[in-house]
């Protein structure tokens, strides 16, 4: 059933191809893969909205690629029109999605890109926002890689690496924050087997994780959520890996809902707890992760799965889309400029005095 | 499209009709309510294999008819054939599922009374095993309504009450073990809410307990079993209680898997972890958890929900049926007899000294 790659071809989740921007559909993996095509802001927001692309970094790339196909679009614009136009892509895209910071971070850095071309011709400053975004993906790229490399070290040779969600090549431009690491040991030459979280209520991790390590012959054994602690107390995990939506500046990582739950058992269990955390996913302006927003989703996620619904009828549902991992739970952080063992304010402030 | 009880009938798991037994098909809850017939041993042991009927209890019940049923249809048979067809009935039930004790249990007490029939006539055999099948679960009800009162006296007014899987009437003769104490407290006019783990793989929480409460109008909420920690530290949770399928001799408590993670992130969360446990559910054969078999069960039901399979190809899986919880984490047992706090190998043997 399943669609493979190519062998040499890598997941490449977002791509630009003849003047438009082309996601993968995650919503249909693994089941289908095809790309959806995007022509404005307001599709691409769409597509984040309803996941047809997550994941923190990835939705960064996507929301930058949002503004500039925007103003290709108002290319032949009035500079009123398109000053105007592309100021409501902005605003549509940062409503897209509330927790993943590297949204806020993305459009925000494309701003900075706009205002510096103001007395620029709007198709110069289209043209430039394109390379902006363009810019910003293969920036995520290089990041991941400088992460993975810094992970890896963490790793032993035969570590059985938990990890929940996917923060994979599909959840960012490329290579992937937390599968990175795992990737990235796997090249060193490190025999690395995967526990992959199924992560309802999406399935990420049945899906997306399991799809990605199948793909690239890595062992992948997949469970439900809450087999992770049965599997903890019989010695079978030695490491756990995820990736991170937003860290507030204490070191409080919001993840994918059932991250918590995660870190308390590895915490029980002497279980090193790792967060793959590009620098543009710290948020400084938020104290503590008490401040980080948390999406609730539509119902439907949870009494069912996409046609399949199974819940009883008249049941009232919640449907917190992350939760908060304190600080205190996290064994490091891993960036690009390198691992931060027992993250807090001091030594997180450190990474941007530099 | 969920049918519903007429307002007078409680939930009535097995049924005694037309000299066979009936039992809810509790696969297709809550699309479709209906009874499944049993004419004889292998028929109801492939109902508790195929999960037609779950809960320790009720497991407990469904053997001990079983084993009525086999001896009704040998009825006619000489002596020898009798004695071999039933010894081949228990051999068959005890073999359905290794986890839950009950169903060692009630095999035991139906042995017990044919062993102290063996003077009699094969027809008078037949009907005395079906009069002890009925008593074991009139007993079941019993001992469940005993329970609720016991734990009702723990729950305060308003609670807002955790529980995970189905320890409901579905799970028994009628009144359940967690959800007896539950409907115990309403009641004695206590408002309870309900917070429903889904419980994958086979989503008992989603299906059943959702479904149980909606039909006697106590408020439910359902989530998946990754977001109990964070409504735990929003102090959403007020107390959890859960049911179980064997308890050690050291109080060390066997249920559904995922019942570990909830009990660790409770102790977390200073919020007290209860097990509803009729005293058969005890084994004191076992000195601890470890000694626990645990059931492992189709890697179909963890890549998908029945006809709908969503994981990628080529995953591995593991499926732990159950888990086990320290009773270092368990704040009290809730039996019959009485609560147990903190339960220990002392004041377990002293319940059965009496």
């Amino acid at each position: 059933m399943n669609q493979t790659l190519g062998e040499a071809a890598a997941v490449q989740t977002l791509r630009w191809l003849d003047g438009h921007l082309e996601m993968i559909d995650q919503r249909v993996l693994p089941a289908r893969f095809e790309y959806l095509r995007y022509h404005c802001a307001a599709e691409v927001a769409e597509g984040i909205r309803s996941m047809v692309v997550r994941g923190a970094p990835a939705i960064g790339c996507a929301a930058a690629y949002g503004v500039a196909l925007e103003a290709l679009r108002l290319r032949q614009a009035s500079r009123d029109r398109f000053d105007a136009g592309l100021e409501a892509g902005f605003q549509v895209l940062a409503a897209s999605r509330p927790t993943a910071v590297n949204l806020f971070w993305a459009l925000k850095r494309m701003r900075g890109a706009w205002e510096s071309l103001r007395d620029r011709t709007v198709g110069e400053i289209a043209n430039a926002l394109l390379l902006e975004a363009h810019e910003i993906a293969a920036q995520d790229v290089r990041i991941n890689r400088a992460m993975g490399a810094h992970g890896a070290a963490l790793l032993a040779d035969g570590a059985r690496v938990l990890t929940h969600c996917n923060a994979g090549a599909l959840a960012t431009a490329g290579h992937g924050t937390a599968l990175g690491v795992i990737r990235s040991a796997v090249e060193a030459g490190k025999r690395i087997s995967v526990i992959a979280d199924e992560t309802r209520p999406f399935l990420q991790g049945a899906r997306l994780t399991a799809w990605e390590m199948v793909q690239e012959n890595i062992p992948v054994t997949l469970i439900t959520d809450n087999m992770a602690g049965h599997l903890m107390s019989r010695g079978e995990i030695d490491a756990v890996v995820v990736g991170t939506d937003r860290v507030a500046a204490n070191g409080d990582v919001a993840n994918k809902i059932g991250t918590y739950m995660v870190a308390v058992l590895a915490q029980r269990h002497g279980i090193p707890f790792y967060v793959a955390c590009p620098l543009s996913t710290i948020d400084l302006t938020i104290p503590d992760g008490a401040a980080i927003p948390i999406e609730e989703r539509a119902a439907a996620e949870v009494t069912g799965f996409r046609d399949c619904q199974w819940a009883a009828s008249g049941v009232r549902v919640r449907n917190p889309a992350f939760d908060v991992t304190p600080a205190e739970l996290v064994t490091a952080l891993i960036t690009e400029a390198g691992v931060v063992p027992q993250p807090d304010s001091q030594n997180i402030a450190a990474l941007f005095a530099t």
